[in-house]
């Protein structure tokens, strides 16, 4: 079986993981496992569907699955099939299995358990992030430099400026983080629920059993069925792309400020070339602005896919998995990069003065400057407490 | 000069004068007038700036203004300097004229303030089709219909739960426009604020002169400069192209449903052809489903312009202007259009009981359908009520 | 009326003209000027619907045809409505009036005549600019620079080198756009052409007019419908976009290599800031990147809209036109800045020496560099003489 | 080590293999195979490189080149240090490996080897495709059926247009793929080939060996390089999305005309419902139509990509792999899915002719519409004949 690894993801391999193939299908599980769970189907039988591809219990084969997406459309008749076999074998009770559900309730809600999983540890890395950021926007409030604008020698500022102001982008990033719903799925085949309450006996059985869903995996109960309504996803989809895509522009900074010309920061980057060995790259700064450029066009899919008709369309659901994923996995992968780079970041405020200095006729409004400068830096720290807190430091170095 | 008024645009000329270049134009003026304000100018001379396209006193000249755009990059060196003139001429005092302001800052509000105005009537006409929604949803909840998946029949269920699932929709989307902010932006040319404080000589006049400027506007004060971190930008955006994939995909089971071959709704467009005289063709659907279509390339341009460098990018900022306009201007347009379409709908249980009972096999489980349906169209109904209580009816009809 | 004229597109302002509503309108008029004279309606006829919106006999009302667009959706029935009562006001014979024609017929055509015009001015603005470029890398073949990847000082290079690379980009595009088929459309309603067979009294009838239409309009003859295989377009949109995006690179660089930091060239525009005086923009290299940058959005809505259904799609095909319209307005408007900012270059090649001197180690493989350089330039000249000759020079300085 | 092998790819699962990661490495080995070669590094060196992920003799290990994307950004750098470190080993000369090459040069080279490798499996689908489509054309050129309009019932055509209008669209693609250039990329670090020249101890010693190279994979040798040109690589894009839009729009019409209320067409489709038993989901059809949605996006961002700045960008061009590759995934599904679904066909001229009898007033013009078809269909035939010739049979069934 052909499989992709991260060749061709200098962004995502950071972030591959937590969003693998591998992953969706253990999440896919673990839909499965809870639903049955919730049914009352037992804990050994749950366990026996969690269990299902882990260690020597080769219960799901992935190239099975892959001809199940191949042949259905979708990994999850494949994925049942596979299950029934399985609990047929080792004589566990099928009844709850997949019990009222149709293939978009466990694509759905695994995707949103990958979303959630990926989305934590993007918030604690930006949070690790706005740590490192506060302390270096407090340390340099009076550390004059150049601003540029249009890509012209602008007019003074501070460092502390500089560092607030990716302060405030990642800041605004975790008060998104911190609004999103990862609201669960389960309504069967055409959203009505009606498959539910007939096998539990009584209308409104699906409420219940999507509550207890959500509550088994660690989801939001929305409530409702949101099949048809794709903005809890095109929510997700947002704020991983406004990650990457804040990432994308400090990535961007942080390349030209570290560059040899202007020097204000130093990368402790160890990225090599094939071709000139002298050669250092920034090359988590690159990763950044990789995952910021393949946001705008990933986005743009998932918003495409919301405009299905039916109570499933033919093709537009299915065109939004992956590039959600890659949404998710781009966000953490240039969060895992910022993070690697601002713990091992120099900076350089004589070289900041200097280019300052250069500049002709600048370097004479300093305490004017500074004084601005300080009154920023403080909004940004208490606007960045009262986004995320005096979390205690982790302790984590840079991730490898 | 040539000028653009809606030719190519069947989804946004319902929506074009709100975001028209001279509202636009506009806007900037209130800028500049809630600037003079701010800064203790007075009246008269506020009142000459926000006239000076209006009447006779075409104080500033739109062919300036777009030789200003070739010439300078942004209009408001051009728009400015046209004040400027005025004033003199009429013997106002010019001092207060774009204090401490650079272009991105009266730019960047005056395109807040028309996303503010252009989507309060978006949120009216979203409020208008729940309304009607909700009635329809009602009336029909025990109206059997057959649900689609995958382009095929599918299985039983009601007009009620369609009509729930778009006021769910609807319903997100205002949630969404709720929780908004439309953040004045204040800070001069490299965000310091620095020129502000000068002008008023005094450290902080910056964040005063700011928060007069956001009460004079209507707007919110965000306490901080963000014309780096573009996350108010992408959240407008979202929301907008929220609003556009929404009805986007209503416009399109709209049409579907109100097809000769499913008929379960009409519609009470009367869209000519130029070669078919006999054909009435959806217009209104058709508009909504056009300004969904475009919105996921409008919304990634949005996306990729936040990776802009520097205090002021050099093109990715001009690049997000077009394109934010246009996600504004195709929601306005589609929620017009859908207001129309909702205040002229009829349905047709019979036709849809038809449709249902063609389909082998269906139309035995009416009791459990129902019974599942009543609950989701009271959930949504709930829903709705939450989000947007229980307006006064308007008295207003369908827009032209 | 509300109408757009420019004042948020600072790369399209340059571009606007030949591309605005009101010249798609002219077009749309020459398309039906142009059935008219294929069905033998006589050249007065013609002459009547060329005028219609010229001088003082307003036949064609612009607000009359945005109503047409809102209530049908397309401008095309309003547009013949009032041919219709003109030409009944002025006694000529309205018998070939839009005969065998549908709207889509009319639209696109109109389109396709705009591309054609629009990307014919793009050329010569292209080949104008491939002139000075072929001089400046001669010039320059030996001037040493330092080359950069990754965002680093890299390894030596030459201006040549530069010159003969942004040579190389202009002359691809030229050679895709010579490749470009610029096809009629003309096949009535459903595409088959029966209503022009009928109209003509003869089956094949349709095939004459549509070659005559073409030759009339100077378009090509396609041999078919192309209403529903949307190649063609995708054709065109592909191209202006690659223009607006080969010319967005070469304006991030001007930018970059003509700031204070690296100064290797000077550019001679005359940017003026709102808040610094002082301060110069490199406002044409900006209008370019603004193109380039708003490119992948639009094409994506170009492709986007190839994928609606039927013989004319229900949104799809009406999402085309404003995306393909800006892409041409972006491609001509950076090709406009793109001439101004070449016909004004300074190069600096003690600059770049001193850059390249900077950069430790470097300025040693002088001799093997420049033979490189040397055999790189001659290459690059003898491919754009192949691709568009040895043009006499027009005379036309930069463009305002 | 997580991977992907297709779980979320419902389109790209057919086509998987030819552009995995695995396939882009064997690619990748191929190119310095390859380079080996042409400087006289001898065959049992070229097959010790392009055996070293093959069979036991695990040379390269996945995990490494992980790692080395992540510390360096690209895969070469850790690719050639295990090649080095393996022909240590065997005793093979390592002085001609990788010689004059930097990273860019493998990467372009190798994605333009797959890409050549993909299409020409495209190719053959779409001409397979073709000569069904040539034939149901033909067949039933007389075949009356209603055309849609807008969503609604238009006018009479003939199921003969309907193919011949899938015909044209096919061939259209089938023109663009043959006019494509595969050129190979060879230059070195910053693109003027010094290095070659120096390791070749002669100038012009790039040209030869970039020619060999190109001759050697079978690549085109474009007699320059193109690392900061990228239309090459947007031609590519193009028109691999170009085939994914053109199969995408029929097979949206597959999915329409072979619903329960058209029936026009049966697909020997066989997707199962996890849901709902007695469902047959058109599986290829909406494969087709995934890919086709996915196009937009990827595409804007290869088309983003190119605007990245000096000899290799931070980030824009590593942003370009993966969409590129997903390009050329999504064609490749899209057309295995389609030429089995055309293997696969039913066509129901009594359906399409009781479809368009239920449409009021049709069905009267038969004479002037059938002969109109014939016109069409002998049109589109000979076109496709001229495009592609007169294939033999390939005797190939529909693919699995």
């Amino acid at each position: 079986m052909s499989t992709d690894w991260g060749l061709l993801e200098p962004a995502g391999a950071r972030g591959f993981e937590a969003s693998s193939d591998d992953a969706v299908l253990q999440a896919m599980l673990s839909v499965e496992a809870a639903l049955l769970l919730a049914w009352g189907g037992g804990q050994e039988a749950a366990d026996a569907v969690t269990d299902a591809v882990s260690g020597d219990s080769v219960v799901v084969d992935r190239a099975v699955l892959v001809d199940g997406v191949i042949r259905d459309g979708v990994p999850v008749v494949a994925l049942v099939a596979s299950l029934h076999a399985s609990f047929d074998l080792r004589g566990l009770p099928t009844e709850h299995l997949h019990a009222g559900a149709t293939s978009q309730d466990v694509v759905d809600s695994a995707l949103v358990l990958v979303a959630q999983r990926s989305l934590a540890d993007v918030r604690a890395g930006l949070v690790s992030i706005s740590l490192r950021l506060r302390a270096e926007a407090t340390t340099h409030a009076a550390s004059l430099r150049l601003a540029r604008t249009l890509g012209r020698d602008a007019a003074p500022s501070t460092l502390g400026v500089l560092f607030a102001g990716w302060l405030d982008a990642v800041g605004s990033v975790i008060e998104r983080l911190d609004r999103l719903d990862y609201p669960v799925q389960y309504a069967g085949a055409v959203g009505t629920g009606e498959q539910a309450d007939r096998h539990g006996g009584r209308s409104g059985a699906v409420d219940e059993i999507r509550a207890a869903l959500a509550a088994g995996l660690g989801l939001d109960d929305p409530g409702r069925s949101w099949q048809t309504d794709r903005a809890p996803v095109l929510d997700i989809a947002a704020v991983a792309a406004g990650t990457s895509v804040a990432l994308g522009r400090i990535g961007r900074e942080l390349t030209a400020l570290s560059s040899e010309q202007i020097g204000v920061l130093g990368l402790a980057s160890s990225g090599a070339s094939s071709a000139m060995p002298h050669k250092r790259n920034p090359v988590e700064a690159v990763a950044m602005t990789t995952a910021g450029l393949q946001v705008p066009g990933l986005l743009s899919t998932v918003a495409a896919s919301s405009l299905g008709v039916d109570e499933r369309p033919a093709g537009d659901w299915h065109a939004s998995w992956s590039p959600l994923r890659s949404l998710l996995r781009g966000a953490l992968g240039a969060t895992v990069a910022a993070d690697h780079v601002f713990h091992g970041l120099d900076v350089h405020p004589a070289a900041a003065l200097r280019d300052l200095e250069r500049a002709n006729g600048f370097g004479r409004d300093d305490a004017a400057t500074i004084a601005a400068s300080s009154r920023i830096v403080e909004a940004a720290v208490a606007r960045s407490i009262r986004i995320v807190g005096h979390p205690a430091p982790t302790g984590r170095g840079p991730r490898p």
